[in-house]
C-alpha cells in the first residue's frame, strides 16, 4: 500500500513468511516470483544470479530470515536502481547490517526487540509519500514519520520494554558482540547435528539461520518422546511449525550459550538411549 | 474498509475523535455527515429528532465517548436497517451496553481494559465478508474471526494485561457495579464545577461524560498557576488537550473515588487562593 500502488514488484520466496507476504501483495498490483526454493521444500536461498528481476519493480521485497524454515541471507543481490524490502522480523539485532542496501525494513518486535503488537520499520526517505490513498493512516509511513510514529496513541508500554531490550543489548556490547555469541550458539548446535546420523538439518550450509535452527530425528516415530523428554528437561516450544514438521531450536539473542549446550546435552542422550 | 467498499456511510460529529473518522472514511465512499456539534464546539450531542440519516447508508458512525471533548452519549438514535458502528474506545467497560444495539464496536485498550496498541472489535455476524479486497489481512474481520484473532502474532503481553485487567473488573463486582462508582465519582466533580463561578464545564447536562471531564477556569490567566499547583499536589495530566484548552479530569475505572476527592480539594483550596 505503501510503494505498490498498482505498479509492479519482485517478490522471492525462500520461506512460509515470504510465501505470506506475496499473498497479502497480490490484492496491491503486478506481483512477480522473481525466484523460489518453494521447489526444494524452503531449504536455500536461490542463486542470485537466478533470479528474474524485473528494472520496472517498485521493489523487490525479500524475508532476510525465514524463522519456520531457517533459511537466512547470506548476502544481497544486486538490485540497481530498485529498492530492496526487506522483512527482518526474527533476525533483526542479531547481527550488524548495513541499512543503506535496503530501501525498506520492517519486522515485529516480539523475536529480538520486545513484545508482540510492536513494530518497526525503516523506510529510505524518498521512499515516503507513495502510498494509495486508500492507506489507512496507521500503516501510511508519510503520515506516521510527519507524527513521529504517533499518528494514534503508540504501544506504550511495549516501546518502554523495547527501550529496557536495547539497553540489556547495549550492556552486553551491542549488536556486533551479540553476533560473536549468536554465531558460537549456531555453530554449536549445527556441530552437533552435523556429527550425527540421529538427527539432521536440511538447509543448505550457507544459508542456515543462527536464530532458527530446524531439524528431524531420523527416526520419526520418536518425535513425542523426544519432545516429552525435552519438557521433562525444561526444554520447551522444540516442536517444529506444523508447516515443516520435526523439531526447531529458536535461540535469539536472549537465549543464552548455556540453553544451547542445554539442549545438545539432551539431545545427545536421547540419541544414546535410542 | 470492512463495511464502506465504495458505498455511502453516515457520521455524527460530536468531537475531535468523530472529526477524525470523518477524516479517515472519505477515501473509502461516500460520507455523509448526518449530525454535527461543530458550531457549539462539541459540547452536546444533536437532538437523535435533527439527525438527516440515509437509509441507504452501509452504517451509520458515532463515537460515543469524546476523549477530548467529555462529551457521552445518553442514549442511540432509532437508525431502523442500518447498522450503527461505535468507537467506544474511552467509556467502554464503563458502563453495562446492550451490545445487540450496535452492528459493531470497537475501541482502542488504553482507558479501561489494558496498554496501547491493544483493540478490541466486536462485529455483528451478518456485517462480517464486507470488506473490500484491497483490506490488509490484519485489518480484515472476517480474516481475524476465521482465524480467532491470531492472523499474525497478536500483542500476547497485552492481552495478558487485560486479562490482569478483567479480573480486578470483576473483584469489584464487574460492570454493573463499576457504573455506580463512576456515577459517583463524575456526579461529586460535576457538582463542585456547578457549586462555584470559579470553574466551568461547558457540556450540556445531558451528555457530560463520566470518564473525561474538562473544565476551565474562568480567569484563564491562573491557568500555568493551577497546573503547576495540582502537580505538586500529585494530581497529573490535567492539562486539556491543546484542541480544548483549559483542564481534562480523566476519571476512568481505574481512578478511585478518593482521586476525585482529592482534586476536589485542591480545586477548592486554589479557588479560596485566587
Amino acid at each position: 500500500m505503501n510503494l505498490l500502488n498498482g505498479g509492479e514488484a519482485d517478490y522471492v520466496v525462500t520461506g512460509a513468511w515470504s510465501k505470506r507476504s506475496v499473498e497479502d501483495a497480490v490484492a496491491y498490483g503486478k506481483i512477480n516470483i522473481a525466484a523460489s526454493s518453494e521447489a526444494e521444500k524452503f531449504t536455500n536461498v536461490p542463486a542470485y544470479s537466478s533470479w528474474k528481476l524485473n528494472k520496472n519493480a517498485a521493489y523487490l521485497h525479500i524475508c532476510t530470515n525465514e524463522t519456520i524454515n531457517g533459511v537466512e541471507f547470506d548476502g544481497l543481490p544486486e538490485s540497481g536502481d530498485v529498492p530492496i524490502v526487506a522483512d527482518m522480523s526474527s533476525h533483526i539485532l542479531s547481527r550488524p547490517i548495513d541499512v543503506t542496501q535496503y530501501g525498506v525494513i520492517y519486522g515485529g518486535a516480539q523475536k529480538n526487540i520486545g513484545p508482540a503488537g510492536l513494530c518497526i520499520v525503516i523506510v529510505r526517505e524518498d521512499l515516503l509519500g507513495k502510498a494509495s490513498p486508500l492507506t489507512p493512516a496507521v500503516f501510511n509511513w508519510k503520515t506516521q514519520a510527519e507524527n513521529q510514529s504517533m499518528i494514534n496513541t503508540p504501544p506504550t508500554y511495549s516501546i518502554y520494554i523495547a527501550g529496557l531490550v536495547f539497553e540489556w543489548l547495549l550492556a552486553q556490547g551491542g549488536v556486533a558482540a551479540i553476533e560473536k555469541v549468536n554465531i558460537a550458539k549456531a555453530n554449536l548446535l549445527y556441530d552437533y547435528i552435523d556429527s550425527t546420523d540421529f538427527y539432521v538439518n536440511n538447509v543448505a550450509l550457507k544459508n542456515r539461520s543462527r536464530m532458527n535452527i530446524p531439524f528431524f530425528l531420523k527416526d520419526e516415530s520418536l518425535n513425542d518422546a523426544f519432545l516429552k523428554g525435552a519438557e521433562a528437561n525444561g526444554l520447551l516450544q522444540l516442536k517444529g511449525h506444523r508447516m515443516v514438521g520435526g523439531m526447531r531450536a529458536s535461540i535469539y539473542n536472549a537465549m543464552p550459550i548455556e540453553g544451547v549446550q542445554a539442549l545438545i546435552s539432551y539431545m545427545q542422550a536421547f540419541e544414546s538411549a535410542h
